[in-house]
């Protein structure tokens, strides 16, 4: 496909595909004229990827090339892989290991982890912002999320191939799997749960406001 | 206690508080002299929560304004007034009404709206990504997320306190309660969600790699 052909498949203005390509973000194409070149699925595919990370992750494009670089390039083990793509993701936390209430708490709770994840660090920033707040979270609160969030975990992994032969492209798929799950679904979760509570909570408000009024009615 | 204690109570640099002052973000607290004022625990409570938002939520300054105006003076329902509040957090987004995907799924699954609310335009453009994405969500898949979601949620609101009375200084706790449970633990359970997923990929990698090594050795 023609370059506006590609732009108007993943809904970005022309001008945005060849700063992409300008950048190296995404390949050339195959050159059909001195002026022209063609496009096919993988471009779109890479494309859609960019956007996903830039509009729905927010991620700064430093953060984007080197997802893109652990999708291109991807270390053989696709564990290894996958982990050096969601390090360029959000939330960027500055605390530096050990990660001492992270550890203790993924410890007291039983879930397995590499301590210089940056999920680690990620939820060890979590819990001293709780505690700097006054609201410490204690191991029980803790495993109660951990349970809530199995289920969910299980599902989506059973959902993602499985590259049983380790060929970069097959580890590549994987870690673009893995990817867009991350950036793409966290906010689908965080907005349930807002929608949820405001359900609840008005449910809530409205029993304990004259204990008459059911939910339903309005 | 004197703002250098405010300060270390609060772990923050004085030269922060100060500027917070300045800027109107804390209350001045009690003159005990032409250079010195006393400030209690109302103030220490505000600054921690001013520097939730900021560090953990991210939050523009602008932001935490419009959060503070929203616990500071209140609407007399407690569900706008929490409304209002949350409206001010991240995930920022750029859609406008109607929100007619977010609508039809929340329809299909069932669960009460205010089809204006902030989280359903987030909802709305979080479905949008993954449809630009090329992995549009079906309503099946929505409502397992509904489902997983909402036990979590029930027990988060039944720990928010109840404001029978509607005083201000009563809703007002309560906004701050919803605030800090949203800024605070949204990156817990997001964080829980990425190392679960990364304890249940590499079991399966290893358990698919050879069906030997069990996961409990690595």
């Amino acid at each position: 496909m023609r370059i506006s052909e590609l732009a108007g498949a993943a809904g970005v203005p022309v001008a945005t595909v060849k700063y992409y390509l300008r950048d190296g973000l995404l390949p050339p194409g195959q050159a059909t004229s001195a002026t022209q070149a063609s496009y096919d699925q993988s471009h779109l595919r890479r494309l859609r990827l960019i956007r996903s990370l830039v509009e729905v992750g927010g991620l700064p494009l430093a953060k984007v090339r080197q997802v893109l670089a652990a999708v291109d390039d991807p270390d053989p083990d696709p564990y290894e892989a996958v982990g050096a793509a969601l390090a360029a993701l959000p939330p960027y936390v500055r605390t530096e290991p050990p990660f001492t209430r992270a550890s203790a708490a993924l410890d007291a709770i039983g879930l397995a982890y590499e301590p210089d994840a940056v999920a680690v660090a990620q939820l060890d920033a979590a819990l001293a912002g709780l505690e700097a707040a006054g609201r410490p979270l204690d191991v029980d609160a803790l495993r109660r999320y951990a349970d809530d969030v199995v289920g969910l975990a299980r599902r989506e992994v059973a959902s993602i191939r499985h590259s049983r032969t380790r060929q970069p492209q097959q580890v590549a798929d994987v870690v673009q799997d893995v990817v867009l799950g991350t950036v793409l679904l966290e906010p689908i979760i965080l907005a349930l749960r807002r929608l949820t509570h405001a359900a609840l909570f008005r449910e809530r408000e409205e029993r304990g406001g004259d204990g008459q009024k059911p939910a339903a009615n309005r």
